[in-house]
């Protein structure tokens, strides 16, 4: 009767029995489906690490329904929302833009739906616990083969809240990005791939200049060589590499860029050859 | 061959392999039965906090076997014991009442049988990690359809160790109950129920005196109205609300009533109208 | 289909989606496999952390493939490997002594193979998530009943990165050992068992004179009984006792040992008869 794992993704943390309970109401409503933790310590009401996360993972996980709770709008006027992607996947969660980057990296939104059905949620519906009572039922649901349009009326794509970050853009001879976080070493992960360098002509040991967007009247800027692992550059010194999603990310060897960067996630960057280069 | 899921709650935290080797007995015994986890991060060695959780979960789990360890006096004369509820489901863990208010939530307390018999213990049995050696192999023996009154004696209920928290009291026109603890944003849970207040007259929107017990020779109240979020507050203000697991809370608007307030888990309180409010 | 279960350990953390993402790697290619985890929070790189709980953990774990990742010299030299020991079961992980003492747990190792077939890794191969793009496909693999020999060439045992600690020494009246760590309450954990005070003929009880390794030029010692349970010596007071996982330990009822005898982690310590105690 099962058709779907379930995975989940939330900001409950570990200290309290949040994502235990939404555990709980899947195996009571749906025995047969399993549920693959992703990842519950994610920061509290960051809906951008949310959607990081969650982007990150999906393009590893089955086939399946992938429930994802960082929502700091509970009770207010944000929708309750699933969606299906391309490959076929489910997503479940608040319309906050934590599921977009997800469902994009699996092909797209093909379909979305509110969560409306009152045949479909817990009650009395809690005014702080949508995960339990509202998101976790949804995803068994669907996971049991249920269909999407049943949880509610249908939504435009174009209607739901756009996702934490922005998409590069190709600036002449610059691309211009974001900022989306630090990992835990204080590397800053940017939400540009090595085919935007490649867009510029760039390829991996030349010159980068990496350009943060302005503070006051003051733009910065870094030269920093496009290297295969931060090894690469001498100890302190920063460096433009792949990271293991893909993602352009700026590290120091044996340091801290978040320290030496200083850049808050969601600041606009821009790459570009340094002016003295040799042309591609 | 299982008849039943294994929910597991503890406080042995997420840096070292304890949960996880219970989780191997149990697999190691009843390779076929499915272990849902709770939570393993409530505060080391507090009960309340633990019952709390556990009575939390247990009306949104699967019919099953809870195991639950939170057991400060572990190696000293407290009890190991197994219970079965009235809606069927069992519960294990030590004689410290951590299992009393989740068995009340599931019916009541039907049986209660002491874990000595050593067939279904793992030798040699260690002073310290009984959670390893005696629940979780008890909790897979019940979990794959084992009698109960085969782990050893029958218990009279009465003989168990209270709960951590009493039940409320209507003392003429006042409700007396007591301080359960806070929540992660500094609410104090109460282990008064919005019955409670209906049962003084008073409905949401009204004012309810809400008085501290004695703090040295002197009692503080505070005049709370009786909201359904805190958002209907001004910020700063505090006010009575009913919570996600339907428990009267105490809450800020954007702040902390543990702060405010200063009441630690385990203080009395009582609530009443307030000697201005309309008659109902 | 599936053979195995399997068991997973690392110092991930539960911060963020690492661990989330192995579990979603093995659930893409070997969807009937069952995964349980042991811990994800053990201090970061931490190899004789993670050695250490991997060899408490296995022997209460059923027949299966233990994926362990704790990793500091993930991208560099150290090897990818898998081992079967002579229980039965496989260990999956860096050739940097993290498997080994659970490895010699389960009987020893009866063969030794390097992860080399591109066949049964993730690419493009990251730099640095090898959990996810090695460790994770070979267990995978070797849980479904896939044969040890395709995943690379064999290695001798002997050519493996050794254990994390040495084996304790019986020197003339001396036994030599050493600290693997402290837990959660200060208390002090050797490689020593309890036969090896056997071996200098010492019973519970009696005193033992613990000798710690030279620090600068002096030695430091205490005289220590060796007691059931920390509640047997007086309040501040350390002893010697057998821990849950079946070693020997130094702990302070109601105090830290760690506080008190100020040894790290890798520390050389001997035991042996006070030099007035009674002849055996």
């Amino acid at each position: 009767m099962s058709k779907f794992i379930i995975t989940f993704l939330s900001d409950f943390g570990y200290r309290a029995e949040s994502a235990g309970v939404c555990r709980a109401v899947i195996k009571s409503l749906a025995p047969e489906v399993e549920v693959l933790d992703l990842c519950h310590g994610l920061p509290p009401f960051d809906v951008r690490a949310g959607a990081l996360a969650l982007e990150n993972a999906v393009p590893f996980c089955p086939l399946g329904v992938h429930l994802a709770v960082v929502d700091p709008g509970v009770g207010g006027p944000r929708r309750p929302v699933a969606l299906q992607a391309a490959r076929g996947d489910f997503l479940v969660g608040p319309d906050n833009g934590l599921l977009i980057p997800a469902a994009r990296r699996l092909g797209g939104i093909t379909r979305a739906h509110l969560l409306e059905n009152p045949e479909h949620m817990l009650h009395p519906v809690s005014a702080t616990f949508h995960g339990r009572d509202l998101f976790a039922p949804a995803a068994a649901f669907l996971a049991r083969g249920g269909r999407l349009e049943e949880l509610g009326r249908a939504l435009s794509p174009e209607e739901l809240a756009p996702a934490p970050w922005g998409e590069p853009a190709l600036l002449g001879e610059e691309v211009a990005g974001e900022v989306l976080g630090y990992d835990q070493y204080g590397s800053l992960k940017l939400n540009l791939r090595p085919e935007h360098l490649q867009a510029l002509g760039l390829q991996p040991g030349e010159l980068v200049l990496f350009k943060a967007g302005a503070a006051g009247d003051r733009e910065y800027s870094w030269t920093l060589p496009f290297v295969r692992t931060f090894g690469d550059v001498p100890p302190g010194q920063p460096c433009l590499l792949t990271d293991s999603d893909g993602r352009l990310a700026v590290a120091v060897n044996l340091g801290s860029a978040r320290s030496l960067l200083g850049l808050a996630a969601g600041a606009p960057v821009r790459c570009r050859r340094p002016a003295d280069a040799p042309a591609p």
